[in-house]
């Protein structure tokens, strides 16, 4: 069985987080056994990564249909703590924890209201080429802007 | 960022699947940039594992009322090699690899009909009790129904 | 071809509006035609419905596992009036049309912020015994608070 | 109240349907009332009704980017008769009943194994062109092709 071994130290890493969105959990996103089905999380995690890049800037050339790249996730992973229930308000964390040439490690957290996690998680997004499909190398500007939300201290 | 872990050999690791279960990519499962959403492996996978318990006889228990275990997920990754587009065939392959006191690490590996990986995956479930949410020990005869299905040479 | 004959007059019909739910089209509802997926405003309609009824006092009891009812949809229905994309704001009203024995006749009208109607609907829910599934009668007190949006001019 | 009034006579009404398609209820279609979401018979229909136009000859040039033609869905309603549960199989029989210019009114019946009707539906699909969005007329061709399949006593 494999561990979150992208979390060394749990304080440091909660942390390290600015950016958060609210989401409620909806009827329709629980399933037969009572909970939130573990598909959902992940709607979350794209839900709060794009107002993420929306709050530093970036997204807009990704969804015009004239630009020449798309973003595409290459991995992503969900570590769930606590079971989650209909109408919870959640706040998903979102920060970039490392940037490559052309993709960027993105981590998650989901925080009930009082303070508690009820899943965490990460994932590479890679900036690509509408035309190859080959990654696309970030702009200088793109990277200070996901800069900006990470922890230097590293 | 990290790489898919899990996989020591692919060679190896993808002749230890028997089972598998096909899907076809809805057009309800693919999103503007024209592919299928990164949310929709994880519904494969649920799917394609549920198929994977009931053909070695399990999950019968898991939704029956009167029974008092559920399965629950702890953990779940996907690793994304190739796009996938609307009304693709798909093969979602599932295999148990290890074993703990109450968990199963269940692996995927998702490739088109004519034999390319389109992407990976894995996973810990984890049997409870559904009053006290702690984990609830498989049965011997359990273990033995996943043990049919794992590479022994670990 | 058939006409959303439930709206006699649109504009008396509008003003009957009290209740709305804001939502956001998040980018995995959206389809490669570069739309909201036709399949998505049922999901936006039972959110706010689920939060209308909570506005009245009503929906705990039919999450209670204790409780001997639960509401299920008899029908729905949605006209679509404007193609919808990905990031728009929509507020999503709610009001109950009719109330029958067991029934109630509820509609709906998803507008952008800026007025216009993206889609409209409606649809029975019907409350049911969790032990027979038969339609399960509505307390005085429950008439009475879908009452208090209705449009007593009808 | 409204009543499923595209269905005259029920028993005229089944014999028309030729096409089908099976789908097999996930369980991530389930919500935590134990039973199918009212949300899921519309994304069975979209399926369903793909693989009809498939089946008469169409649907290649609506996802094809070179194309000028996609179609959309106008309205969309659905009758529910009976609960659906995890893991059962339904076939989704779909019709062309009538056609217009541009548009054509699909129905759909979704069948148990057993031949009981679990729920029934009917929306229109109309061609548009992505350029101005508007209706966009059938082929002579085209309008051959849904007439095939429908009820010539109409």
């Amino acid at each position: 069985m494999k561990k979150n071994d992208y979390i060394e130290n749990i304080f440091a890493w909660e942390e390290e987080f600015d950016f958060y969105y609210p989401v409620k959990v909806r009827f329709s996103e629980t399933d037969m056994f009572g909970h939130l089905n573990n598909t959902i999380p992940f709607i979350y995690f794209e839900e709060a990564r794009i107002e993420y890049f929306k709050s530093i800037g970036l997204m807009k050339d990704w969804v015009s249909p004239e630009k020449e790249t798309i973003i595409v996730v290459a991995d992503l992973q969900c570590d769930f703590a606590k079971q989650v229930f209909f109408d919870e308000k959640l706040n998903i964390y979102v920060k970039a924890n490392s940037i490559g040439n052309s993709s960027v490690d993105i981590h998650y957290m989901a925080k009930r209201e009082n303070g508690g996690i009820c899943f965490t998680g990460r994932g590479t997004i890679v900036q690509i080429s509408k035309e190859t499909g080959k990654g696309f190398p970030w702009t200088d500007e793109m990277k200070q802007s996901f800069q900006k939300k990470i922890n230097v201290s590293v």
